[in-house]
């Protein structure tokens, strides 16, 4: 954690802008600094200590956490917070993640406050071998979950009872939660992206489209997976249109190397759909970074100039939506590891499977 | 919705501060304005309109929600936002629910940013009838899912399985997700009142304290029941002490009026387990209101000030935790109605069952 304070702490030789502690407020930060989960707390940063703020809700359970950790435990509110930050007079915060109200308390006691997004956007860019580890227990989790599902899933059942029993056996099975909201999409429901899972019975030849992950320890997966529920002989464009989207979520495993751009890995699949006449049917980013938010660094996308570099964390997700006719998209969660893309999901068929 | 702006909105007599428009960026605060339910977008409301501002992901479901209803939907992101409060100077935003980098956006534009809390906080004190019926419909999903999963707790399950299952049910009939996460506490963890749960098994004769609830359209359900699973004739003393929470707990529905203060209401069941020498045990608040949010005005405190009247809704959960020993919480989500605390929870028993 020291390593976002050396990035903008301390002297600066070249007189920019350099902060005398870290501030931080949101839950995903505090459990990015000390591994410790709560709904409250604060935590301080400087170039020698870590400093976890926490009320007596969270105070006996932090004590043990942190036990063995470098974090130094002090019980308090947000202005017990402030009264630790007394000594200093610059202070970094990640602007996104500090409320509006928590700024003006700041500056109105003649603090000084700087942005230091970039900083910690930076050092949890590159995820820790610890880090990819939890990541890829969510992967596994989920992909477990998706396996036990497919021989449960019956004509008649509603898309949320479908997530809901996908979410009941991440849960079961030491996750913490969903990492966003289940998107089960039967039929012509899955033509739309974000599609909000609702009340849609599943029938005989069906498309269905499972978008899920789950938490654990705070970090993300993120999976996608369309099949057919039985064949009714009428999905012979959708298979068609499957095997060129596998094909296209498949050549940015095998041709996506360290060094590229998040344009040229997302040129890579949209490439290929364009040569298939399908690129105006891709109508979002092939993938996007995973890690405590289910949505980080790097992009994948025809604009981003992120470059891919070991221990790099992202979804590789190409989709084909035809509004009101078919909805294909095939995702996996990601690493890249000695300079080539690695998945973490080992269990689960990307093809188009036939239930 | 309008009635906020008219708190804070137009020419004032008095020369006080009031703004030209109001904005929103924060999802709860969205879907009050708007009823509509999406992880993004912008709302801009003055005293004539209400804009909402959704990008391509949302377009098409805002479009067939808002139809029926006045707002006005405008494609767009955060930069459409911005020039749509072009024609304003001074801004309104509830300041906890806008990030530091969208207030430094709105004022490095030259817009004078203004805090309007209090006009939301005041007008979501009162809940309409539909915002009652969306809670009870909260409260009875909550209920029904506990009262099916009595019969399935069996030996050597885990506070987790339990938790997934009851939260399994409530997303089958109906409900959104938890409401918060979800606490189940075998044994000698209900005595945490913020016990996080965990992978204890259950026993014969442990006390199992579950406190939870959902989101139905994204309005909250709370309560929590206390039982034992199976007597091991060893907690005649838990038995007693739960007879006088439940009775701490009723005196609130019964004594607590209109008019009185969340500190008055709060000392009615202090003052209560005071007389039975447990108010040293009784660490936490009596309650808090339920909306959009599981924890929002009033507060039912020792300090607090509110004056409860009719449409405002709130827990009463009064709690006995000897560490290591002992935990007893009793609660349910109520409203006031002709002056009256009336419980939406009808179907679960408070008493100390044992399974």
């Amino acid at each position: 954690m020291q390593k976002i304070f050396e990035k903008v702490g301390g002297e600066s030789v070249d007189g920019s802008m350099r902060v005398d502690a870290i501030f931080v407020e949101s839950d995903f930060l505090r459990r990015y600094l000390t591994g410790f989960y709560s709904t409250d707390g604060y935590v301080i940063l400087d170039g020698e200590h870590c400093k976890f703020v926490a009320d007596l809700r969270y105070y006996e359970a932090a004590e043990k956490a942190l036990a063995e950790t470098p974090v130094e435990l002090i019980e308090g509110g947000l202005g017990n917070a402030l009264e630790l930050l007394k000594p200093y007079k610059r202070i970094g915060v990640p602007f996104p993640f500090l409320t509006a109200e928590s700024l003006n308390r700041l500056t109105s006691r003649g603090f000084e406050v700087v942005d230091v997004t970039e900083a910690f956007r930076t050092a949890m860019l590159i995820k820790t071998d610890e880090e990819i580890s939890l990541i890829q227990r969510a992967c596994d989790i989920a992909e477990d979950a998706f396996l036990a599902l497919l021989p449960d899933l019956k004509e008649g059942m509603a898309e949320r009872e479908v997530a809901a029993l996908l979410e009941y056996r991440m849960r079961c099975w030491g996750a913490e939660g969903p990492s966003f909201e289940t998107i089960v999409a039967f039929g012509e429901n899955g033509s739309i992206p974000h599609y909000a899972t609702g009340d849609r019975k599943l029938r005989f030849g069906d498309p269905v489209l499972i978008d899920f992950g789950c938490k654990a320890e705070g970090y993300c997966s993120d999976m996608t997976r369309t099949f057919l529920f039985g064949d009714d002989g009428e999905h012979e464009e959708f298979k068609k249109i499957h095997a060129q989207v596998l094909m296209a979520h498949e050549l940015v495993k095998t041709q996506v190397k360290a060094g590229m751009t998040g344009k040229t890995a997302d040129a890579v699949a949209r490439g290929y759909l364009r040569g298939k006449g399908l690129a105006e049917y891709f109508t979002h980013s092939l993938g996007h970074g995973i890690g405590l938010q289910i949505h980080e660094y790097p992009l994948l996308s025809p604009r981003s100039t992120d470059v891919l570099t070991d221990g790099m964390v992202f979804s590789d997700e190409p989709g084909v939506y035809i509004a009101g006719k078919l909805g294909i998209r095939i995702e996996d969660s990601c690493y890249m590891k000695d300079g080539r893309v690695v998945s973490f999901m080992k269990k689960t068929s990307r093809r188009c499977i036939i239930l």
